[in-house]
């Protein structure tokens, strides 16, 4: 490296270490133009300074790389906790104050980038929505490289770089994810550059890359398929080199694989793809002892290094000797701008990484082909008269679209290995499954160019499809029902990265990240009580309502209307529970989407209330399984008590249940006390946990009459009818529910009440004895 | 081998083939006395055969070793869905049959194991709680390794055998738990000796690990630390052949390496222990193809290879002469007993895998020596008259336990690098952290035997933890509140094997799984809205109330009485949100142990009713931050509206909350309306969401006045006390709930409306300009 380059780099990374320092510390005084004195210091000293040089230093060379090789470029900033790293370097390329105008490229601008950070009012303390050039928070650590593959995959000629913390490196999620260039395909997709930063240290302790032999370490990444190259040392000028000539091989090793793979015949194997593993100290030229203990190169320096310099003037000595050492009257004029030489590293425009078009998905979004519905509902003249498979009907539109984006490549469908079981099998008439690992001649539908992507991690799923969402295209995730709370957490952080993106006038919206949970709670005939969990629902709406969606549609033609809706929406978290098993057809598509686009609504044909009359009861339903147990049951009752005036709801969106004010999507209780009247009974069968329902009502005025059945963990492996049943969700309970709540049925309905209640015991032998469900269970059909 | 070894080793491996597919498919004839007829088969097909036979010949090859090398042992069975192997190993050596002796070891105790499995009112189709030798269930993959390492901990002569599918290893627990061998100890620990099943399939796809060059695959296990034995194979001779010499080389090198740690002096350096990867077809020797599919070695063979069995004779022709592949005329007498060949390499006792005490733990465990909390209570002589850290007073209790157990060894505290963090450093003073990667001389409290165990990944600490219990030994999970979220379908887990244990009589309880969650979410100022999460309650409390409890312990010394029962607990998982900022002390160590035992109660001295009178308003709390809020709230009020008769009441234990009928620790009705009034204003302020008080509570008479206050979503990187205005929790904000809801308020204290309202408006522009509370706000103190 020539030393002119040399100059260049280390002034931009001295820079950006200075403007990390004086994040963390200055209210004033940011260009230090006159002593620092303790009122230029924050009251709180909040922020994480071990892993910012190290970003930095990543920064400064993707800089290098991208402006010298021309190459488009995202990176994800695994340590996001180093928030002052990726701020100090959108403010030095320009970005932020373009996003932002108020922060300006100068010693005005600068003052306020300093005092804004971890400040209340301010921008948060670690790469967050609000910071340009991000999709990717970094608070809870593990998810950086299944983003970065997300963000690669049908984008040929991008460069993803992932800087991995080796923290983060010890977690599931991430430990799972090195596998998923087994699934990238260099010829449609982009490159990813993982660099494995080895600053040493987590909180408290060391981290266990950093501490196995080198030789293990090696091992292990060639294991994972990669080959590595090493940065190692604690002198800038000799890392500053290595890292040019790594980043430089890297990316001529790049080239020449997707070269080699994109021209005629292709390579024939899986390629090797570089990585870079750099290991420079912890808080790295920051203060080397603190109170006569090591700081620089240990834990101690991974949040605040000087934690009392307002109050010790040992520490404000030392502070401001650390921020003198980076010369800033060396690297920013007399007006607080950056220097020619600071900034000479810096690509134009959108290669700048805060700029990059991708890292704000929402500009390179293009609508999703969804199909007419006409071409794959299926006929209904009458309710209950056809059965259908939902998701295979599903698969059908699904099939249809990924053919339709063939060229466009902006949609996929990811699940852990359940694709097939789940019954959207047609899509494989469409695409193939993503593998770029051996073949053998009995496998089916695989391909290295495949756009349904199966690996048996939740979490590398979740990741792949949010940096697929985040960089602007579609897809859905088709998930066990029980399985999805593995990635509970991960959710939490998507919703809360759309929360605040939905804030964000320049963030443009991203479509929505859609599961598909099916093999649900009442479907588990071969796996029994630990595939039994219907709680996802339960924990997304605890999160914001204007980003969360949950919909339970009961039939086929309702799911096709739902999925319609889901796929074509922007900015929200959809979660959709459907059957996969043989159900019966309720509703016309019409009649669907009417219904869905209600939300809620009467099933007039299913009940006995005159056109004008209030009803004595109201029968509930929300999921496939207990619409169908409120249709048997209000049949049950026709026959049986047919003066009754049974209402029976459907509610497809969970969400209009609750109040107006806490959901876009809720019911005015005027609306509300219509569908479910405030005084009469409402016996409320629901797919999932029953309390839920109570947790989304409470406030109606009718509550106090609102009794729900639902699944209450009790759980094996059993017929679904027989679930229902051991859960007093099933068809008899709920009769015996009506006559226990109307009044004065009791005594009228009393031999009515035996029945049900000594047909559920001889379910109960005969499930025991024969294996299988009453006959009358069985062949039951809708009397329509 | 002898040649009767292997005959011996093939018979008895025969014979677990032949009763994992018996127990699939036949309701009678089990021994094949006559032409299998379809009333023989089950109506309903269900189980995992492609996984048996691979999980057969591990079982039979550990029992040989367990015999010949003397050896206790317990084996972790990943693929647990493979029910019908353990099942059939478990009746062969007897176990099941001393468990449950109405299964009796002959041909009718065989056509009752057959009949049971995976029918209604049976058992399970996976491994569970049910099947003796288990500790694991294996339906939701990911944990095993995690289990074997929790299990083998502080066992030394213990081995702990764990079987690990190629599907597993693809999830991200899995693929961060190899990495447990950095920090198991080869003098203290027992042995984990790891056996990846490559059988090559998922449900639908290849497997990756199966899939990659076995020089890849070979570099990748030595990078986790092992050196690999390879068995691969499809001769049954020529597999057991090489899985016996692995099996010998595993236990020798095992062996070899806890020798040298043991002898004096030690072993220098981390060991490098053994593994055993074992290739053989998924579905061997099934069927080979059905309906002209291959079956044996592919996906297809995952289930149920023949599925039509009944109906199709041509399946039933196979099916039969596949179980008569088996010979089971040689492998059982006429009366159905296994011969002696088939059990000569069954160990003795409790040396038999279904029989081991560790997997029944209860029996194996000694109380803990919880020392008298007098020596670590903080003295209060009244309210609110000192500040201590809670956490860090738990931390001196800790300490003490972990000295005490230095002998027994039967206590650890996993963390994912918070214990220190969470203010928990004395337990430095008493054990370190258990470590066997490379030190450094500036690394502090690291050491091979060291108790404390940390690894930032929670999946990996909570399987650990898991393991540990389950073997019958106590511990404590530090965590971070919001992301406990990342184990949320671990717990799940647990708390399913837990209830569905406690309803098996033959299951001793087993210490509980105790989780303290500090860095809660009113204490993020450094990491902000990703760190903000409370709803890891909420999700424990949708699971089996038999089994759940969770903790809000307002201060210091109710820390200490919450711990103090959590810690001497069975069968259990604990919640504990508790904080680790200085806090004010409220209660002495008495009133904290009696108010801790009602888990509920009125707070005399923080209100202002008279001893006769019924309140105006009751002010509620549950946690440590909306108590203190609730406190200043109610002194406000004293205050400025001293003839409002207002009660405090604090909630400890958030489930007696719910009904008496929902949950043992429920109140009575006449309780809750004692404590609460039925016609009453209730303000309550709690930790988390705050609908989950009305999901707890929605049932009782004065519900309809119950207005709660929580976290509502809305995080930044801001002070505490902002983060509470920002929710509506504020002291103020309470004080204008109250005057909003007694009635004739509204008008009398329409100035103490303002004022409170104008405060918060102050605090906004305060904390925005200053970064710092409202001085009223940091120097509050309690006027007791």
């Amino acid at each position: 490296m020539a030393r002119d380059e040399f100059a260049e780099l280390n002034a931009h990374w001295r820079a950006a270490n200075y403007l990390a320092v004086g994040q963390i510390y200055l209210l004033d005084n940011p260009l230090l133009t006159e002593p620092l004195r303790p009122e230029h210091i924050k009251p709180r000293l909040l922020g994480h300074w071990g892993t910012s040089p190290g970003l930095n230093l990543v920064h400064t060379h993707l800089n290098r790389v991208i402006a010298q090789h021309g190459r488009d470029a995202l990176c994800i900033w695994g340590p996001g906790h180093g928030g002052p790293a990726v701020l100090a370097n959108s403010w030095l390329e320009g970005t932020y104050s373009e996003i932002y105008p108020d922060v300006t490229r100068d010693a005005e601008g600068m003052a306020k980038l300093f005092r804004q950070f971890s400040f209340p009012g301010g921008v948060p303390s670690h790469v967050a929505p609000e910071t340009p050039g991000s999709i990717h928070e970094g608070g809870e650590l593990g998810y950086s490289l299944s983003h970065a593959y997300g963000a690669a995959l049908d984008n040929p000629d991008l460069l993803v770089a992932c800087v991995i913390g080796d923290g983060e490196a010890e977690t599931g999620p991430l430990a799972a994810s090195w596998h998923s260039n087994k699934f990238l395909d260099p010829v449609h997709d982009g490159a990813v550059l993982p660099i494995l930063h080895l600053n040493g240290y987590k909180i408290a302790n060391p981290a266990v890359l950093a501490r196995i032999p080198e030789a293990e370490l090696d091992s292990l990444l060639r294991g994972y398929g990669h080959d590595p190259l090493y940065v190692t040392g604690d002198d800038p000028a000799t890392v500053h080199r290595a890292m040019a000539t790594a980043m430089d091989q890297a990316l001529e090793r790049i080239t020449a694989v997707q070269r080699a793979a994109r021209t005629a015949g292709g390579a024939p194997d899986r390629p090797r793809w570089p990585m870079i593993v750099l290991r420079t100290p912890k808080g790295w030229t920051g203060p080397a002892t603190v109170d006569g203990e090591p700081v620089e190169n240990t834990w101690r320096s991974h949040q605040v290094p000087l934690s009392s310099v307002r109050e010790n003037p040992e520490h404000l000595r030392q502070l401001e000797a650390w921020l003198r050492s980076y010369r800033p009257e060396e690297l920013f004029d007399a007006d607080g701008r950056p220097t020619a030489q600071v900034l000479s590293c810096v690509p134009e425009g959108t290669r700048r990484l805060g700029a990059t078009p991708h890292a704000n998905g929402g500009l390179l979004t293009r609508d999703l082909p969804v199909p007419p519905l006409e071409e794959f509902a299926v006929a209904v003249d009458k309710p209950g008269a056809s059965v259908h498979e939902p998701t295979r009907v599903l698969g059908g539109l699904l099939a249809r679209i990924m053919r339709d984006t063939a060229e466009s490549r902006n949609f996929r469908v990811v699940g852990p290995d359940e694709t097939h079981s789940n019954r959207l099998g047609a899509l494989f008439d469409a695409t193939a499954k993503a593998w770029q690992a051996g073949v053998l001649p009995t496998d089916e539908h695989l391909s290295g160019n495949g756009r349904v992507m199966e690996i048996l991690s939740e979490h590398t799923c979740q990741g792949w499809l949010e940096g697929y969402h985040l960089t602007g295209r579609h897809g859905l995730f088709s998930c066990y029902e029980a399985f999805v709370h593995i990635v509970d957490s991960m959710v939490n952080q998507h919703i809360k990265w759309l929360k605040t993106s939905r804030a964000l006038s320049w963030r443009v919206p991203v479509p929505s990240l859609n599961y598909l949970l099916t093999s649900h709670v009442w479907q588990q005939d071969h796996n029994g009580f630990s595939h039994q969990d219907p709680g996802f629902v339960d924990h997304v709406l605890n999160k914001s309502p204007e980003a969360v969606r949950v919909y339970l549609p009961p039939d086929t033609n309702t799911l096709l209307s739902v999925a319609d809706h889901v796929l074509r929406s922007r900015d929200y978290v959809n979660v959709v529970v459907a059957g996969k098993q043989p159900g019966f057809d309720w509703l016309s598509l019409d009649e669907a989407r009417a219904h869905c686009a209600r939300g809620a609504g009467v099933w007039e044909w299913a009940g006995t209330e005159g056109p004008a009359g209030e009803p004595d009861v109201v029968l509930a339903c929300a999921g496939d399984v207990p619409t169908l147990e409120v249709l048997v049951a209000a049949q049950l009752l026709r026959r049986h008590l047919p003066t009754l005036a049974v209402r029976v709801v459907n509610v497809v969106d969970m969400t209009r249940l609750l109040p107006h004010e806490e959901h876009p999507h809720g019911m005015p209780d005027s609306e509300y006390d219509a569908l479910f009247t405030t005084d009469k009974p409402v016996i409320f069968a629901y797919h999932g946990y029953p309390w839920l329902v109570h947790r989304l009502a409470y406030r109606r005025t009718g509550h106090p009459h609102l009794h729900v059945r639902g699944y209450k963990e009790s759980g094996s492996t059993t017929t679904p009818f027989d679930m229902v049943v051991r859960n007093d969700l099933d068809r008899y309970r709920l009769v015996m529910d009506v006559i226990d709540r109307v009044p004065g049925l009791a005594v009228r309905a009393a031999a009515l009440r035996q029945t049900m209640a000594d047909t559920r015991t001889r379910h109960r032998s005969w499930v025991r004895a024969h294996g299988v469900d009453l006959p009358e269970v069985a062949d039951w059909t809708w009397a329509g």
